[in-house]
């Protein structure tokens, strides 16, 4: 039975593209594009209730939610090949929940501050706009470059998460948030490098070839 | 070699303490309190660099991150004492990332509109309530009213998450997010009838005996 992966371009399901093709997993990818406005299209709605990418099927199981899906991959699917180091097993927990429990709302916060704007309706769009900009100075850019420089800390001596020699579950979730991050202009140079580094694999290539591009590349 | 863990009043370390008291895991408590403005004290920041709680101490070992904690504590001190059944494996995994990777951004925005005016200087405050007032309208409050009734509905059949007569992973991250949408008023009857379950077990008692009130409370 053939793996499927449901994908919705420039969205959190480039992670499960790059795992699979990083573990030579066989699968099928069905490729969905978001609508004018950004949200996913209603195909994607009667595969979950939630209509969020990525969905992985596996025979009659259905599983959304790309980090579940990572985990799901990782233990019945890699055979230890994305397995981190000893002295980076602490770190690749860490920083596998840190991804989207703490790292992505601090992201999001300054995203909302650029996206909130164009989406509000037009009369309220300045009074919007103002707003941001005071919590953006008061408080949202501190949070951001703080975390910006804990993991410009963390990948000075290392080229993935977990000072291994290969992605593993840490990378996989941290790569998304990390590249939004970019796209704001506030990673620091060793980030850029660290994301020009899974650019550059085989694997991530390969995965950008058969789903289409992808707008957070740096 | 006990377990530490540093708690921080009306936040996600009332989850570890929960998971703690309900394996029956012996550990020691340290108890900090939030600022007047509702931030983590400093103290917090000398444990780890995000000055987040909660942390988790075991020998030399110091893990922060709710999530990363859950699976820590389950993998290594668990002894299968919250496996889920084998017929709710994929909701425990789905449950476990949903939890902050999807539902918890919907029920922040919401509460960012109850918060950011109250904490925006005064002379702003009357925008801010007026933007956040369009923006729920337009979106926000559709998009967790979506949330509550997949998960009453996931709940209508169910006392825990995964099916089986215990918590699991699914529910130790699910209570926090939840609790936060009971207190917004969003929460459906059986959502409430789930977070009573919770407060009336022995465990939970014990855990804000130990660790002091918590708000969140229904």
């Amino acid at each position: 039975m053939t793996l499927i992966l449901h994908h919705l371009n420039d969205s959190r399901s480039q992670r499960i593209v790059w795992l699979l093709e990083e573990l030579e997993i066989p699968y099928e990818l069905k490729c969905y594009k978001r609508l004018s406005n950004q949200r996913s299209p209603p195909e994607l709605a009667k595969l979950t209730p939630t209509g969020l990418a990525p969905v992985l099927e596996d025979g009659d199981l259905k599983l959304a939610e790309s980090g579940a899906i990572v985990d799901y991959v990782l233990q019945n699917y890699a055979q230890g090949k994305a397995d981190p180091p000893l002295s980076g097993r602490t770190d690749d927990l860490y920083y596998a929940y840190y991804s989207e429990g703490t790292f992505m709302p601090v992201v999001f916060l300054k995203l909302l501050g650029t996206i909130a704007p164009a989406q509000s309706p037009f009369f309220v769009r300045p009074l919007v706009s103002l707003v941001f900009a005071g919590l953006n100075a008061a408080h949202i850019d501190g949070e951001v470059k703080k975390h910006a420089n804990l993991i410009e800390d963390h990948l000075a001596t290392k080229n993935w998460f977990c000072g291994g020699d290969k992605p593993t579950k840490a990378d996989y979730m941290m790569v998304f948030p990390l590249q939004n991050l970019a796209q704001l202009k506030f990673a620091g140079p060793k980030t850029i490098e660290y994301l020009k580094r899974i650019q550059e694999r085989p694997a991530w290539k390969k995965g950008i070839e058969k789903g289409g591009p992808y707008i957070y590349e740096v």
